[in-house]
């Protein structure tokens, strides 16, 4: 059986289905091909669940600063760990079933169900079926590593795909690899009462390469819950539990979450069949502003390429691949100002161009404000962290930021809008900071950033003059 | 006793201190003036202390969602009110004391302490002592109305200026008014367990012109304690009680909160001496630009002159007021986007132009956004609310919004500020919006606005082309 379209995409995920619509709104014929679950990444085992998780471990460690404002009994509330777990459950199901009523629910042969392998540059297998396609679009995600030798302890080792589906909490749990994933539950999971140890073989955390970000960041999180960083995690079984060891330390756990990186879903589409350049992880060369895989038929989208794996440019991802797989000319777009937000407490947002970046630039200044003192935060009882912000120096145009701040995500989103737009530290200590809110951190980070950069000749800084 | 200075600024709240940076800056002599306490309106009565109050409230209310999460126990929380609000005012106390410790506790015979009297447009009169300035800021700042009729009632009549230094919470209260004020501190008081009646004269709550935003504000806040809306309060007294009537409404209360308004301070000031033209209510005329009276060597900022009295505003006021009375030539400056936040939860913020005031425009075009779907704050069990954006219809020029949102400040700051650049919906919709934020509630507003305006001829909506 043989089927001819204008457009496969492969994976049925938030690239995919961006790349979709697309190529339906060009008005191309195209299938939608989906091996494994349905629904994204971010709904199932993502961002929506452990968004679920963190609000339940924020709202129940609160209990811990009751006393300072005089509400009393603190010590009388307790966790039913199963029910919180089937909340979890729940709001993950509704946010699934949101995806899929919006997208495949309806959708007939356009979708087909089961692991596409290409055959050639413009055939597809799926099943037993051969899919003959102009352009043909991989958006097949990734998934979470785990080392070989950790697979024999079972269900014992979970990693973000298995956490969510557990139905009682661990009394103690190793959480290896301490990017987004690994802090943002192994954060949740210590504040639900979890005995946590956080490890990672770098020094660095959330993958910050700012040292005083990074630093503070350690401080904040590490005052909850152990740390061990610089040494690699080895796991040994002894009876039902697991013993962790990383340099000097060792702890005997019921759990371990492996959360050391996700590797891009490329395995069974045999590539090795296509006249395709790979890099050294086997990732397709691809242009990023068009998506377009060298100058062939195919694109990539998603988490699959291996780079920016956020929903919302695996979003803009799918779109610029949808839309150059289903026109004739291939089209390059403008990519957004990088952010990323790790969801702990405080929030740790990376904006911009990243500290290490601009370390090759002679002309870039770097100021900060610590949380400590901002009065919202401190009202808040949440003011940890620190603000740090880089800039050009004669210019004063905004590079990049590195925020640990509670409400960082909103400051992310401030800070992102501006890089977009080119403006300068002047140009944002013009526009309205209300009072009292986090954003005077910043504002307070940008009154010291001005202090670096040239003055700028008005004679009211945080006013422009009208012209007579 | 006569003393001449370049500069005398009557008022060393926010206006005033920012008045003084001015001219210190200018090397100019001046006197800092001021009657009643030292400490700035927003850290002795306004800004902080509400927030510390609204803080409390708000992690002793969050215990109503705690049987959702598999949190036990809620039932044994209670609220020792003694030391609630003894934490209000320590907290208060050290904003207090940054404030001054910033400005007036080192300042020696520049600062005076007492009641100044105009004697003529160049000469004041404090305690003894007669000052002869080239230039006179006016920063007097306001203080809340109470009706004459309702002074006999004493201390069972409480205000913003007395409410925080009350030792223990009433069993109930009456709220009179329902501005900023009365709503933040209304609802707070009831999520404190104190039995809250919310009555205004007017049908809307919190200024707000935007009848659906009216609407969905009244319905969240409505739901937790009873509003009564369109009808006049009166008071009478029954034995240690307070009866309020308004409408076919009564209750019964221990006291009442009036927060119908502020009235500018000018009653001390001898105006009447002064060759200046009044309005109105008695206020000087002024230049919001210059913030000049008339074209006189008498200059006005802050909560006094009548409007915007919001820090962030009375802050630049000061500045403009100043910068211009210690320079010979006087200079205009542009105002910020308005920004008018009301820390309930949701938020109620306005940004920009008000919905009344576009009513007179048919180039003008309404969206909105209900909170209810948005992923992050269903998580949050915060999903209450409307966003509503206004934009020119031909251009899709962002004109102003009201936002009734769980962490709608942080929105209120991201949409001013895109105002204050003259951004469009396209330009907005380019920005990166990050997974899953509260910030995709707006998101998801400006994509019904887009429908609203003339389309943009771009081959992806959220992605700028690069020139080839």
């Amino acid at each position: 059986m043989e089927r001819k379209v204008d457009v496969a995409i492969i994976g049925s995920g938030t690239s995919g289905l961006n790349a979709m619509g697309q190529t339906r709104r060009a008005g191309k014929s195209f299938v939608l091909i989906n091996g494994g679950e349905l629904g994204t990444t971010c709904a199932r085992v993502g961002c929506m669940p452990s968004k679920a998780l963190i609000q339940i471990a924020e709202d129940f460690s609160r209990r811990k600063i009751f006393h300072r404002f005089g509400i009393l009994g603190e010590d009388s509330l307790s966790l039913d760990d199963a029910h919180a777990m089937e909340h979890v459950q729940d709001t993950r199901d509704i946010f699934v079933d949101r995806v899929l009523a919006g997208s495949t629910d309806e959708m007939g042969d356009e979708l087909i169900e089961g692991y596409a392998e290409f055959v050639d540059m413009q055939t597809l297998k799926v099943n037993d079926q051969i899919i003959k396609a102009d352009k043909i679009v991989i958006a097949t995600g990734s998934t979470p590593i785990v080392p070989a030798a950790w697979q024999q302890f079972g269900d014992r080792v979970l990693t973000s795909d298995s956490v969510f589906e557990i139905e009682n909490l661990p009394k103690s749990i190793a959480v290896i690899g301490l990017g987004v994933i690994g802090l943002e539950l192994g954060q949740a999971l210590n504040k639900l009462d979890v005995e946590v140890t956080g490890i990672d073989q770098l020094e660095i955390i959330a993958g910050l390469t700012d040292p005083v970000a990074n630093q503070s960041a350690i401080d904040a999180i590490g005052k909850e819950f152990p740390l061990w960083l610089g040494a690699e995690a080895e796991i040994t079984e002894e009876g039902d539990m697991l013993r962790v060891t990383a340099g000097d330390n060792s702890v005997l756990v019921e759990k371990v979450l492996v959360s050391i990186g996700r590797r891009p879903n490329l395995d069974r589409l045999g590539l090795d069949k296509l006249d395709i350049e790979l890099d050294a992880s086997g990732i397709p060369v691809y242009n990023p502003n068009t998506m377009q895989v060298g100058d062939s038929s195919i694109f990539i989208a998603g988490d699959v390429d291996g780079v920016r794996p956020i929903l919302h440019e695996a979003g803009d991802e799918g779109k610029i691949a949808g839309y150059n797989a289903s026109h004739d000319e291939v089209k390059a777009f403008k990519r957004k100002t990088p952010l990323g937000i790790t969801f702990t407490e405080p929030n740790i947002v990376t904006v911009g161009e990243a500290w290490s970046a601009l370390q090759d630039r002679d002309d870039v200044v770097t100021a900060e404000m610590p949380m400590g003192p901002v009065g919202r935060a401190l009202i808040m009882a949440k003011n940890k962290g620190v603000i740090r912000v880089y800039a050009e120096k004669s210019s004063g145009k905004i590079l990049g930021a590195t925020i640990v701040s509670t409400k960082g995500e909103h400051l992310g989103h401030l800070l992102s809008w501006c890089i977009e737009q080119g403006l300068t530290v002047h140009d944002l200590l013009r526009m309205p900071f209300y009072h009292p809110t986090i954003e005077e951190g910043l504002q307070a980070a940008l009154y010291n950033l001005l202090k670096e950069v040239d003055a700028r000749p008005a004679p009211l800084l945080e006013l422009e003059e009208l012209s007579a």
